[in-house]
């Protein structure tokens, strides 16, 4: 956890609701951090439905396995998360510690093995030690209240410089539901003290499959159109709970049901604050940059052109740099590999045009761009007069702090 | 051009010897820097074949499109090199620039227009003014020498710290034949700045396909196994000229020869040495990093994971803070989407195992590791488990020079 907040960090920071059928609690167990809590354990109330999506990485922790083994049931009683350690490339003594934990949290709470979920953050290739969670999962358990999303927050932070939470609400039916999220993010990855975990609470009514369709949908202009450093964590979770408490819930059972359409665009709305905040607490990022491919050949096209832009280490300094480099952004889109013509490219920051049709728009004023630059929120455009294929990513700055950050703190 | 030449440069410097069939000159043309020469200007004698590699950008610059197009009859009789402007993104004027410059020359070396070739390396998205070129064109013909081969190799550097340049011999046959190769690099691209340019020289007498086939082959393992930032150039461009001037050089129509044996071996050796300076002139690097993967699927595959590895910003920031963070090195594995399986990998920093069968070597001494750390060159190996698939690649890690050279200079 930096002593210093980001300068992107949101400056409201919303009250968050109880969610009815969710009790949170947390602890310090003393992973790794001292004098901060570095546990989060969540319970919920019997008929809770779960989904999550979870790392592509070939080489996935021992909480990612557990998760998507236990995900078939599509029930959930627990979720216990620690910071500290990622119980990633472990070995045995990671699946043990797995089991340990699943196992003394079903205790305390009073539910199936398989109905608990589990997921860490921290260091790679420690053993974690599980036992220090014995020692405070039954004082969680009788200490969980409705209304801890901050705390919780806050106790699975690693690198991150503040708590991510968001929260909104809709209708469904005759009844109002709440959804609230946590993230933690930092670097897209940085294994050695982070990770992307994220978790969704809503009191709404929704089988499991149908939640698992919401949160696919969901993720793809979200958490999936977010990166920091291209670096693909062995952790990355994102799991969603609904208890189906609220008062009134009419039980959904297909994600094309009618009644969700207030839903789908709340938990949208909820998806897209967190992974912003993520990109705002990119590690030692000082500017949130936007980046905006339109005219591509097609959706997924316009995706990898613009994650070949944000993910330009060239790109990303002239951006830290206040230099609108376009000729970068050039290099960029040429080196996706995808459709596009030199002589049709078109490319703006902060809405000015600076090339137009493969040449250097000599109608742009310099000092008008580098005010833009100078901003904290910086929008980059690229138009590829090749189709109608349109996508947008977030990212951030590359800056000398990212590499002080990922490359000092061990020598 | 830095002041202050990259501590990985390598000590010695070769002697370039001359080769028969071609002429060398430099000028100052002012194309953007002041003080040191930008034009290299290479004259071959008729009967020279000449063969290329290009960038795969989508975008390339002018001056690729035009060697592309003239690469068909095979034959070369001059080359122009400018370094301080790319050429690159500059619509009709970059057509037109292309087309001046070729004309002045084969004016001035007596050669037809297709005879010529072309590349630029500097500034991306400036008009190219090529006019500049007029002035020094006839006397750099007139001052051509055979031996001038450091002298080129200083005219086309751009934020190179120093100029790059290797030789080797062969025999063909009863022939003593030489091999010459100057290269520029510095970021594998920094398109304000620099671009990958190479260029080979040989008085061999082989046959245009044949040529063109050995190149091919020849850089698989050597340009094409080195990577700085990932990032690539609009301009990368890497030509070989063979005179067929050496005595008593036998014609050689096929590359499946045998009596290009020594020959094959001698063209890789000049490849890989300006492949690897290169990599030492990273921008901003301290440490040469020796990636290899052994047990992969295929050599592709292992390719593609050693890429992973070495284009990940954790990993390069880890090296530069000579951390032997081996849990970085898991997560680029699992990120490749290459065959993987994390319980059977073992990984190694210069030569001591840190990593085995998916957890940590608890036999490794900490002191050890973290004295191979300090070295300025690091090898680093990963071995999957899984076939017979290897290969080796080449960068330098990311510290906050990189981020300087790139972010700081129009700041």
């Amino acid at each position: 956890m930096s002593s210093q907040v980001s300068p992107l960090a949101p400056i409201y920071v919303p009250d968050m609701p109880a969610i009815a059928g969710v009790r949170l609690a947390t602890a310090a167990a003393g992973i790794k951090y001292v004098g901060r809590t570095d546990v989060l354990l969540a319970l919920f109330e019997p008929g809770t439905t779960v989904a999550g999506v979870f790392t592509r990485s070939k080489c996935p922790s021992a909480p990612v396995e557990w998760c998507r083994d236990k995900m078939k049931t599509g029930k959930a009683r627990a979720l216990v998360v620690n910071s500290g350690n990622a119980n990633a490339f472990t070995g045995k003594n990671g699946r043990d510690a797995v089991n340990f934990t699943a196992r003394i949290a079903s205790k305390a709470a009073g539910c199936k093995l398989n109905e608990v979920f589990l997921a860490s953050t921290g260091v790679i290739g420690e053993p974690l030690k599980a036992s220090a969670f014995d020692g405070v999962m039954d004082k969680m358990v009788a200490d969980a209240l409705p209304n801890r999303f901050l705390d919780a927050a806050k106790a699975i932070m690693t690198t991150d410089t503040f708590p991510k939470v968001a929260t909104a609400r809709a209708r469904i039916g005759k009844a109002t539901v709440t959804i609230n999220g946590i993230a933690k993010g930092a670097g897209m990855i940085a294994p050695d003290m982070a990770t992307m975990l994220s978790f969704i609470f809503t009191d709404a009514a929704i089988a499991a499959p149908a939640l698992r369709s919401l949160l696919s949908d969901g993720v793809t202009d979200t958490f999936n159109a977010v990166t920091i450093d291209g670096d693909t964590s062995t952790s990355d979770t994102l799991l969603m709970f609904a208890t189906g408490a609220a008062k009134n819930a009419p039980r959904i059972a297909r994600a094309s049901d009618p009644r969700l359409k207030a839903f789908k665009k709340a938990l949208l709305q909820v998806l897209a604050n967190l992974s912003e905040q993520v990109a705002r607490d990119g590690e030692g990022a000082r500017k949130l940059v936007e980046i905006t491919v339109e005219g591509a050949v097609s959706k997924s096209s316009a995706r990898r052109i613009a994650m070949s832009i944000a993910n330009s280490p060239l790109v990303k300094t002239a951006i830290a740099g206040e230099d609108a480099n376009w000729g970068r952004v050039v290099m960029a889109v040429g080196k996706a590999g995808e459709p596009a013509d030199r002589d049709r490219l078109s490319i703006w920051f902060g809405g000015i045009r600076v090339a137009h049709k493969g040449e250097r728009d000599p109608s742009y004023d310099e000092q008008d761009v580098s005010a833009v630059m100078k901003k904290p929120e910086i929008s980059l455009k690229v138009a590829l007069g090749m189709g109608k294929g349109r996508d947008r990513v977030l990212t951030c700055d590359l800056t000398k702090e990212y590499v002080a950050i990922n490359g000092d703190y061990r020598s």
